[in-house]
């Protein structure tokens, strides 16, 4: 065993797994035309491992064996190790033209949380089991997809309200055994699922005692029997109204995961019924998922801040002042997430000898880039201009008749080439004026927690301190 | 002669104009799959003429003859006709669920722009010749669209500058002749151009006397020789994987109208070398257009808002207080354009007895909405959640097997059928996070001229009163 | 009887009062130095009526009687009525400098709102006190100041909760005869209250029954006795660091009125124990009252943006494209109150023949001033530089050995006298970076209730186009 | 000859310096009493040394020596020294009750600048005086003000421009002879010139060829010949209407400097003509100033903090819905703000083995706490309620016959007697609405550079990233 090629990883996808799509049943994901790129994707994150020029950022040493391992699978024990952990995900993410691998990344945000949960939970059999299961993961170099969110039904109710429609909002035991629990319910927008080996399935709020059913944490393969994917279908391929662009149109799917009464053995139950710590461990999650999200958001924000740049200079706009003003807007929204995403590295929590990214930053990181980025697109568009969504298309282009008009009347500056100007403009425009454009503007909002998700955390996070500040402020005050 | 049925209306459509869609010729507009929905939105303004319950609202009295005429074209001579004018607009564009007919309105809108800067000159010869046009537009009906933006090449240099790659980036006079004039250019994203009858070209800017060849505004048939309608596709029809909605979806193209020299007679020449009132021209467009601009606006936006609402009540979520919280905000978005729009009307400029909308509110409504709109839509994302873009499609909701899972995991709050929530996530997913949706926040910002356009003519106008209030502040300082 | 001269309201205001200030009784606050000023801006109301200038402005005719009243004192029938009222007020604080007079504009809203509250209760005893109580104050052209804000002691807890430290934090009945009833609490930063002759005490929030005591709204004379004003010192004449100017130092004092057991007769009770009407009175109260407010800040805000727009001048800045933009951002502040404040008058709201301004516009133009005043004063200060703070003063400029350093190094622009320059940063300093700035920044926000409660009002008013809204979008999507 | 100690310090400032105050001259700035608090506040720096506590964050050893030497005068090498002054800054401003000693700190900022820059120049000559002098500080542990800003006269004209009044708006040198060169101008607003020992001036913006003469840097003993300090006063005692507390008002007064014809020798002179060099020794200054006033800005903020935490306690609000999300937006606005600044210290850029904060970072954390504190304001007024305005005075406190009232009526939540109510007010309102609370509004956008003087430097410092963005976007168009 060891670290796995691209080949094997695609290998082990093909196992019967019911993954559906557009209504039909997919016989192969890796050779599916849409999911078939999601796959690529991933497997990005293997390329690396044995690519020369990545593999000291992509491979880490297991520090009891020596082993190469992946170094999402590396627990972090210090600033560095988080730092390095960042400069991975950022350069994955470049490698991905803005798209994340999304795979072992997710899994080892998963996979540190519940290291962190089950020190702070204090249960030897659960310490046990996660080690266990992390080994299991770690020497296999599996890809591990973290179904998080629940279907949650009535939003404003707990999972247990006797006013919800139904029981199964949130995934749930149904039944406890001496080999394992039978689970029920659905998780939904679960990326790159169809194309992990496991899910791991984690509570997304915290609970009561009377919702103890639902405080339940367990990895299952992804084929496992009753647990169906129900993929969202992706944009996979250019439309012939486009230019040819030889760079992939890489985008994962998301998945409606339906848990259709699936047997869990108990050796990969991580919490079953200890409500109090739903909440501890969906919080732990957070810290480091939504370190990830920063980082790929700023191999993301880098390439938009490059189309800004791009379209302004073929307009002959970038030394107006109103243009340069905007595009300093845009340098400080992408420096700084950069910053408030190391920051959440250098200054971490320890847990039980873990360094967790810390709770308040890199919230506060994921927050910021979530908050502002409609403003950061808007100020796209309004430097490509209204030609974003009315340009002609590839097959106007095309067109003798037509081509030598639009050659000649949607030139921008002398020297830039019609044809780059209206290739810069179908860019922007897929990223961010399309079917895509607005899909990542809801990930923005909605990805890795909504931004009152991220508020909630921010302020349950800085009790102590609030209190320490009121009480210089009342010294201050001359209360005594 | 007088008002026009739909079907003369389209009649007149039928008329050998060189239109081109995807790279290929129309051969009728009326019935082309992709164009036919917008001809039918245009058709809107012609048949309230003809509904009894909008008649009074759609039909005016032409005061020389007591004819019937369509109230846009119609002088506006006092607040009040602003204001039965604003009410045609939203009464039109709610009819349109959401879209605005854009043919006779516009039409107005330069017609009116064009008489007002007409008395400005003082020139006789184009206060007639105005005139003329104005009354064969009125008594034939027609609709006419509007030219305003041309491409313009190196957007930050003027249009006679040597530094643009060539002399035709803004539309230009190449010979004039005893019996007009034969323009070249190309004028883009022109709203409804293909299914007008007329196109009614204006100068997009100020300009310097170098520019003088450029100062042209001038009416032409839409099947005049030589003149290209290049257009923009658009949605026409709903996709396999969508509910059915039987409610037809109105979307305009956006042409790309080439002049290659196209001879105008001197009675439809309107200005031709008078470079200083190019601005002029252009302003009291302006002050029309983006007053017309402010209300379909409002006829949009309270739908969107209406979406808002039905969601937060499907998700449960409508009483949390940070969800309270968007709604407000939405309100005070939509109210304060409201008022805004109306204000504009209350306090016209008079200009030689025609009521201009008031310079300054009417940029400052149509401001309002742009500057504002991504924020807008940022909120109703949130409100609808990550499913927004991760719900099934109707193709998995048709097969069997799946069918039960999505209607028992994707509902809401008790009461809400599945199939309600996932409709109205797909209007708004269709409104909001989509092609057409990139397409409005883009329009938001870009169509009736950019934010920036507007802030200077709001600080242009405002001169006079910095004046005045400088010098009361100078006379609180002591200043003598 | 009839309007009464400024003598004539002067004298009435020497009726052996309870004023305090300074931890001192005052004899007579027409000559105090400190509230002497304020006596003098309130007397502005009675001043105009004498001025041949603004008398058509400042009264109007009393329909019954064809006498003239104080315009404040006609009860508002139509959008006409509200927007000569509009007028009125805002030229009222033009003439105060920036300070509105405050005694009888706040008495025509909170009797204006009492007399639309008397007809929503329908109960006859009322409405025939209420309309006496008006008759009383328009013959007798009297100055009412409006008690509204409770001093609340805990602000999470209702009036009557016995989690409050003692039941006294809102004003109260603690007693009822048959001659009246006796009143205890204390009301707090109530305007100008020790020169107006009466007191007109209302409630400041909705109750439950629970809270009936406390539902109560009665007049009472200034002078009455157990009533103590304790009035809050305020600016009154300049300091020898500053620049002699002419003009006076306008400020009106806010008190905190406490009635230590004030009895009431009966004719002057106009609520007592309907609990269900106190909310509809603090409402009814807040429409007239936010518009008043409105109206102030135009007059305020236009002398802030001249002091901008100077000051941009004398530094040499105001060409600078960032200046610009500042004063585009301050006119689109200035010009959107503008409109909304007239919006509001423009569509009232009709209650039993009495026009009221529109409750979602009014609250929208004072939220709107409100919530963007900061910003407003920011880029002012930007504009006027660190110099602002750091000016040398008076006293040094009147130092031989000084006047010299400083009349050459703090000169802007050419042509611009220094002392010119001092000053304007001596006027921007005075309302903008000083205990008055400060003050008029805490006013914004919680002058005529805070930014909280014109939301809250927004909402709740904002219900049925809510739900109609909404059924549009049901429509377009497809739910039947 | 090493550390001095406070009453070093304090004697060294009894030198016959010219220093005029309300246009009166100052015997001894030790006694004075308006500038007597001010030197204490600077001495900090030199208590922190003798204190145990503080000694290992406030002293370092000085390489080449060993010698103890203060912090600031530790040239940075390493990201972690850079760290360790932050440390220094932030610690010494708590002590400082929110306000920076302001004297050895400002001074290590320019020292490190000079010497930054006088390597990128490469001329030895000004090197070794550089380093000279530095020597000469560091050995006798002087404070050093920073004469930065010229009074500049006209703002939009360079300093040698003619159409200036007079060719004295910024420093310049009026003579050179053997011994050195004789300068004119004035420098403003310089924190705490007036209790430094030297004066380090320099150029405050970049220039042409033209201007030469002004290109000018050079220290000079706080009491030289011909160096006039005239000062802004600033509060300094306690009102008697205000609740008597114990911990001292602590301001610097910020002075205007006249240099009338100040003799210079040369080896005190460090730019004299090298215009080329000019703006680098600026823009160098700004980055290691800029960071400076990010660390006091820390703490300031957080007493601020402290502040609305224990009001909105104090009036039992702080569990109410919108209290809680405007705590948490200034927990964003912190802690932003900490992650900023540390993050400047961990990617310094190196220059000649000096370790400069970054620059695009340290400009972006000065940025974000100036371009946001007036809305950290705003809620912080906004939770304390209008009370803070209103509110009486002590000498209402006093009085016998008022103080019951007083006590009774303006208590808040049980259990927090009224008068820590009362006290927490008066903190908030001296800080926060009051001429303290403008000139803090006034110093955030001013002190250390305007809002635009910073965004300009993070546009300016960031083209080499856009090109690079820009290169990655157009391989992603396909643009070859």
């Amino acid at each position: 065993m060891g670290l796995r090629t691209v080949k094997e990883y695609k290998e082990g996808l093909r196992d019967n797994r019911e993954v559906w799509i557009l209504g039909e049943k997919v016989e192969d994901v890796t050779t599916h035309p849409m999911l078939r790129v999601g796959v690529e994707s991933a497997a990005l994150d293997y390329e690396m491992a044995e690519d020369s020029k990545y593999r000291d950022l992509a491979v880490a040493e297991q520090p009891e064996t020596g082993e190469p391992i992946s170094r999402h699978y590396y627990i972090p024990k210090t600033a560095e190790d988080l730092l390095k952990r960042h400069e991975l995900l950022v350069t994955a993410t470049r490698l991905g033209d803005g798209v994340i691998p999304f795979t072992k990344d997710v899994a080892g945000d998963s996979l540190n949380a519940l290291m962190v949960t089950a020190r702070v939970m204090g249960r030897e059999e659960y310490i046990e089991r996660i080690t266990d299961y992390y080994e299991h993961v770690r020497r296999r170099d599996l890809s591990v997809a973290c179904g998080m969110t629940d279907v949650k039904g009535d939003r404003s109710l707990h999972p247990s309200s006797p006013d919800q429609t139904h029981p199964d909002f949130y995934v749930r035991v149904v039944e406890r055994n001496d080999e394992g629990i039978v689970v029920r319910g659905a998780k939904m927008h679960i990326t790159a699922a169809p194309y992990c080996d496991d899910i791991l399935v984690l509570p997304c709020r915290a609970m009561r005692e009377a919702d103890k059913d639902y405080a339940l944490c367990f990895a299952v393969p992804a084929n496992a029997e009753g647990l169906k994917h129900i993929c969202h279908p992706m944009r996979y391929q250019q439309s012939p109204l486009e230019f040819p662009v030889d760079v992939p149109i890489r985008m994962h799917t998301e998945s409606l995961l339906v848990f259709d009464d699936v047997f869990i053995p108990w050796e990969r139950v991580f919490l079953c019924g200890e409500w109090q710590y739903a909440g501890t461990l969906a919080y732990n999650f957070s810290f480091f998922h939504r370190h990830t999200a920063s980082c790929y958001r700023i191999a993301m924000t880098e390439l938009q801040l490059g189309m800004a740049q791009a379209i302004a200079e073929y307009n002959g706009i970038e030394r107006a002042s109103h243009v340069r003003e905007k595009i300093t807007d845009m340098i400080i929204y992408l420096e700084t997430l950069k910053s408030l995403a190391r920051a959440a590295c250098s200054d971490p929590v320890m847990h039980g000898g873990i360094a967790v990214p810390n709770p308040v930053v890199t919230n506060l990181s994921k927050y910021h880039f979530a908050e502002n980025y409609h403003r950061f697109v808007k100020m796209i568009q309004d430097l490509a201009g209204g030609i974003l969504i009315t340009a002609p298309t590839y097959k106007d282009w095309q067109n003798p008749e037509l081509r030598g008009y639009i050659e000649k009347y949607l030139g921008g500056r002398k020297g830039v080439p019609t044809e780059h100007r209206l290739r810069m403009l179908q860019l922007i425009r897929g990223w961010m004026a399309s079917d895509i454009g607005g899909g990542l503007e809801v990930l923005a909002l909605h990805a890795e927690g909504s931004l009152q998700a991220q508020r909630l955390i921010i302020y349950g996070e800085y009790q102590k301190q609030l209190q320490e500040y009121k009480e210089r402020a009342k010294r201050l005050a001359g209360i005594k």
